[in-house]
């Protein structure tokens, strides 16, 4: 199967990126973590990234926080699918990195998902992962089951206990 | 070879979204058009994404603008990876489209791209298709070389026109 | 009388949305508590909303935060008035839900109050059921007069306590 | 049957307002129409207001831009149902309107639409008037029917010129 | 001499507006202090404020956050001056609270001061009171030149604790 | 009488600044303007501030853009009132103007009037110098009177023009 | 001398970016034009960087819009001040092109300007470049002078012509 | 070597501040540390930078917050190059000291870093001395190495520890 990558930007991302590792290994997707800054370690972000296809990685997952170019930087040197996760930082509450996340120019597209968004960013990977996997697919599809059937039985309680018809 | 669904929320959306269409012509990706409504026209938005998956599709874009739920309501009912370009209108400028595309509750990821971004759109549409299809992986990589180029020589051309050693 | 029913997204809204019970246990106006989401249980979500009305509600309540699209998607399968409360997540401050429920195409109104305004939706609802309802109409004003007698009596002790005159 | 008023705070607002007329003819629900002033002429706004209820009135739609006061101080004289509708100004691209529009304190609701969302606005007073008047109910449901098909043929014409299978 | 009133649209706003009152004392300024609210004490807000210039004030600070109406509403009452300062609530940053205070319209302006700027409110209203009054102007000139002390002080310390030249 | 003194940043602001000098005109009260850059020219805006109270002035209008300071400036040179207009430019809609002119730190008020608001500055500076002035605080409650009716003729055209009872 | 670098992200940012060009003619400093893309031509723009010091190279000047990565990109390659300028595109105003040219993180600063700030951009460059070249710095002040005694003449010019004393 | 002069709006931004003179002594450049208040204390904040230049610095660090003038006043007393950090404060997250201090019209730059951003701000004034100092140019690169191999230890470590391949 194709491996997922998981980049952050700064280790100290770990607390949003960390939520990712349990989905993938419920998923039974293998994958890789590293960090590699954009500004700090271009140098290994990219030979990484443009290495990314021929070493078994189907797609790439980018976390950063304010002026957050990972996602860019890496989209930059792969044609691989690479998902950008904004991280929410000490100032403007988010907005810096979404921004910097999302508005890519034409030609280097990131898939971006919501800020500190590391559930949603596994579960797209997975998703791109299974078009061609009839298994992640039903992986998939059970999932959501799982959580309709979760959520439908909170429903039912609260229905219960606080209704007052 | 998977087709791409392009969907839109209002016909008002075709200046935005009918820049795709050339691009997928000339990766040469299938393709199906479509304007659904979330709101004004939910079962037939619900139907065709519910069967996108067993009809051939391996993605879906929906453009929309303003409180933008269309990719959002398309992702609830397909596993298959959802694309979402949010629509600049005709206030926020096109920041409500963005925050409405993007900040989806884990469960149900939409791979958002920029403010009015099709072209990015449909880049990212191949590039998931392209994971497993050699060809198409190939025409993205000469698409990348194509633009690499046409900017050197433009850079060329700038700096031999306006520099002043 | 006609019933109100109270959608929230997630069970994590809770603590915004319980706020409506007692104010609607005060009125007197039955309710049902649901938590139904726009993406991960649409077909009970739109189930519900589809028969509200021969079930006997009269006026819709939908909570929901980020790309708060619930309100909406409520709004998209009847047309009992929908009254859409956007709830403060973790970034951007709610002015992803706030945007994502007020900025609805033509067509489809949701009728927004404040950001967790979760006391407002259920006076906005009540105001709605009492155009048809005099004994309502008259707990509406009898509820502003107590509310103005509290606040000039707190203004009789803040003016008497802290002016210099 | 009972009356919609409709407020604008300056006649600058007619552009926004004026596409209110039209559907209310539609659906057959008489209205007045005002030019009041929550801060140039507020003893006839509130004049207006306190009466409207014994004048006929159910509900009252108020539509004023900048630090966009008149729904609230509408509200504030009645507990009639009020929505308002922010008009986008000058500057700010209609946030300004939108947040002094929406952000109401607990006891004095306002059922705020999208920024210039004249239209909604009266779809939502006819669904609230709707509630006890079953032809204007039936009104509503063709209403969406008709813009259902409207964008189904839409759909059906954009599919068959653009999609390329 | 005339007096200062300050209006805070809600006994909430008491740890952001009681800064205000040991500034007033120590410029000897009297006032007075109540708890008005635009929406929901709208006839006693107008009647004070009606009143006020025949009373004997002289200018009229207004506290509010939200949707805050509370010193248009004043302003819109009276041909004195009004101090309107914006309070930070619970989303949105305060930046509600800024628009709804300072987008007036072209009739009835508000003095705007920062977010939560109790102090400033009173140093304005000072130095409104004090362009014909010389003993006021002589002490918010002393208050200028103590300020520029304590700065000039603490700068002396931080250079001599800090620098490494 | 006091005169009021009129400061734009850059002759680039007349369009906004000058509606002010008419208005100022039919009240009567003698001005005088200027183009001082709170950057370009800090010695002059200085030395004009310092002397302003002495040289007869009793209120100072600053209008600017941008990273819109010269309000501020002047406001740290003098303890008359002074009056900031943001002025809209090119970019963020006029944001950052609002922000550099009204977020001011204690000690040094800003009476910030609405983005590109020259008229209510105006009205604002007339206000002020009214407390003392019988004359003026008639004229400001007699254009008050005019507006007041004009509007009112206006409703009463619309409520008749519009309406369908 | 040492030369500036002048590198834009797209051809597309001449409007903006020319306006530097007369301005660094004017001071005599020799600069080189470049089309660089941080993401479509990431390989070039890095070895230019890497070389720009030892090619004689004393500052560089970065312009890019939307999710602004370049001036970054150019920063993380080269220990030389760059100087980073926002370019206002299609949406938000220009706050994406600034958030994600001037959040860096800590390690790889970037001189960022106003958005579309070209002509400072090239002032700052200057005022670099002046700290060890007399004769540099003269022009600079030699500028500033210029540029108050025109908005001297300017102020003289419409305090005689706009007053009314 | 040339000096830098750290400037602070007031002593509560030494949290901020302070984070900058370890790095200083780090870089062994000579410092010094002011509290100036372009508003509190104009006459001592202009004196100092006017005489900077001669008194042998090279380039002037300055923090502020909300309506940040402070680094734009700087700037308009010298032609050293100014590096301006905004500071978060209370209210807006930051945005409007960002905004206050970039937006610099055209003739006074400012070299605006992160909000924060002291590390930053220091860094950037090391490069901007290094360009005529080979020494601090080569404490520069070394200490990007520096922070280049703690990220790739770091990476290592976590690659090894949490990749599940």
């Amino acid at each position: 199967m194709k491996k997922v990558a998981i980049i952050m930007g700064s280790d100290s991302d770990m607390p949003v990126v960390s939520k990712a590792f349990d989905k993938l290994d419920a998923y039974g997707v293998p994958y890789e973590v590293h960090v590699f800054s954009a500004h700090r370690t271009p140098i290994e972000a990219k030979e990484f990234t443009e290495k990314a296809e021929e070493n078994g990685f189907g797609v790439i997952i980018a976390a950063a926080g304010m002026a957050a170019h990972l996602a860019g930087a890496v989209a930059a040197n792969t044609t691989l699918p690479v998902i950008g996760i904004p991280v929410k930082g000490g100032a403007i509450d988010g907005l810096d990195a979404l921004l910097a996340t999302v508005q890519m120019p034409t030609g280097i597209p990131v898939a971006t998902v919501a800020i500190n968004g590391a559930g949603n960013a596994v579960i797209l990977a997975v998703q791109i992962l299974a078009i061609s996997d009839k298994e992640l697919s039903d992986k998939l599809k059970a999932d959501r089951q799982f959580n309709r059937e979760r959520i439908l039985a909170k429903n039912a309680e609260i229905t219960a206990k606080y209704s007052k018809n």
